[in-house]
């Protein structure tokens, strides 16, 4: 089970990594949402929070990761309008 | 610290709401990666067979609110090509 759960934090993670290349490449956010990223980018900064707290490596590296993919995509949403 | 975990985990579950309703109104995903959408999803459903092997009640809510998004926001994006 394990597995399982190790392998659904690697697709929910960089399922954002195909979506920033896209991004990279179109230069085009029009269907983004902005308030999708904004409040995913928080929520993403506030799991780093809580694994830094209750020292969870895990949840720390997920996080650390998805958040530098949400952070470009939404930087890319307010440059490319 | 475990009402952070909370928000940070309804943060990043209803982020997905504001991009599906934008979805359905505009028609419009040429910018949305069909690629992010099926990592995404598959994803989500894994951590949902997680949760419910593990009966963490957190997991699977969090997980069955994201996937509803996630699958409609996928659907939307083989229909509106």
């Amino acid at each position: 089970m394990k597995f399982i759960g190790l392998l659904a934090a690697a697709l929910t993670t960089f399922s954002f990594l195909p979506q920033a290349i896209k991004t990279i490449r179109d230069k085009d956010t029009k269907s983004i949402s902005l308030g999708m990223y904004s409040m995913f980018a928080s929520g993403v900064l506030l799991w780093l929070v809580y694994g830094l707290a209750i020292k969870d490596f895990p949840i720390i590296i997920a996080n650390v990761i998805t958040l530098i993919f949400a952070v470009a995509i939404l930087f890319m949403k307010l440059k490319y309008k």
